[in-house]
């Protein structure tokens, strides 16, 4: 009911924009973690090589319940 | 020539990322509201479930012009 | 080692959407700029006609490094 | 499943504090609009009046999902 | 006493400059809503054609009072 | 008529909560300040002692009116 | 003397309103955190159901000493 | 040469607009403050009756010298 | 139809107020850019003596096609 | 227990950098004010001359108990 | 290649300034922490005692790489 | 009298710290920029590499008059 949550932040990267680098980061956190909730966009910004975009770089929060 | 304009609040949610719920959030809007005009982005979020991104929310203001 | 970087602001925009659009920006600047490093996103954007998104638009920093 | 919502944004007031301000605006905002489904608080004010506060504004969005 | 507001975004334009643009959606939006009651500016931007200003645009939320 | 107001930055603290603490910080405010008119709440925050909030701080701006 | 302190990020829910769901969320840190030192509110929130307030959420974060 | 200056928080409000209220604030903190230095325009805002605009309010801080 | 924009920071004075500090760096702009398209402004602020405002400046961004 | 506090923004100048300018504009505070708690820092600029940094600036917030 | 970074927000202090605080709190994250690579300083603020800085207390966010 | 002023964006990098940083960006900037007239921090940030910061980076903008 009156659940506590927390949130992380992180950073995932993507060759193929922000969508994918979105779903990256979230997989990469529910490797460890359980009850993931929600996300949060707070930055994209990306690297840039030979004149091409060579990563997307999407830095958001994700939520998850706390176990009681 | 010295146009009035109105700005609505909108989220569009998808299972395919940001642009489709951009474009969800247009054409929902298009079906009550003539001479939209732009848009603009102002938060993107969304729901995971089973540690994979359900649903992309994307926040945005929609801009049309109020007729004379 | 210790460089100093110039950063521009762009925007670029495109039928398809956020990521196309940012790569078109870089394309563009990366015609007379060396160097390119980096990409900030500032904003997300675009116009609407007939009901749809005609154009997103991405505005966004470049960063390059500045020669010696 | 794929929903849009909209978001209006409300004052609501209260000489009694933050708490009743947020459920005055909800309260009256139910009176008009079904499925509201969140708020987020925007700004938090108030008016004072002979050294004492008088009523305390809440502004806050509230976000409705559009029926099909 | 414990009123209920409700703010609305308008962006009005002028050949004139900021204080036209605010008077001219004033105006507009006094068309429709009575008890307008204040307004709060959101953003200054504008249309340059032929190396001078074209329009200037002032975006504004405009408040006013929901009746009983 | 057209008057001019002055903004000063006060931080309230309560044991008891938000409203509280913004009452303490206008009562005190008035002591020494007449023409008290609004305020805005601009953060609020907290100390925690044996893992329990102790105060409450919130910092707001107090506006008055400048007497001729 | 020249401590160094570590930030989390905590959403925390209550029934009753602001201060009570900044309570709980502090309450569930402090089960696994010792040094708990301060808190900041980044954002307030919540669920309507039925046209009314079902749970207000603060966001907040957390600071705390790290030992030696 | 390294001096120390202070900024205060003043509004100015007028019938005629944005640059005579801005004067009108400077014009009142010139009667007690010497050594006033810049400014800068933090929020313009206004209230409206009748569906005109009353009074236009600029928030300024003013910054001075202190002396030695 | 998918160009590429370039913005420029520019910051314009003026003894008359915002408006014209708008206009002048419009004008001087336009000496050397061609397509200007819009502007945005970011900040106000002016420089004050003798207890009366000598300068308005306004700080803007302008944004430019880029040719192909 | 229950203290009220007030803040001052100041700006403190020196040829040195950050650290020596915030030091300055606590000294010249503390020549007036007593129980002097806290600093934030707002924003450092500083004015360049001949190709060098010639002040750096820094604009702080300083905090200071009421006495009862 | 596509790596996710995980973000920390921590606080060092120092009686010295702002670039030992920022070292403090680097060192002291790099005892448990593998792989730090980035941070971001998001505050400056500090302690006054008797009139002279205390301690400058500086909070950034540490990124670090998330091993596979 | 009525300057048009230009800002540029710069990241100096340094391996001593923040103020550093700025000169050798200030002093960058001199070797093709004639008028630089002040500068304005908007961003720091660094590298670390073997648990120490290796670069601390400082963005700034730098404004500069455009002659006649």
């Amino acid at each position: 009911m009156s659940n506590v949550y927390k949130k992380l932040e992180l950073v995932g990267s993507s060759r193929e924009g922000v969508d994918d680098a979105i779903n990256r980061a979230i997989e990469k956190a529910s490797e460890t973690i359980r009850n993931l909730d929600w996300f949060e966009v707070k930055e994209i910004r990306g690297w840039i090589d030979d004149g091409e975009v060579q990563h997307t770089q999407v830095t958001l929060q994700v939520g998850f319940r706390l176990e009681d």
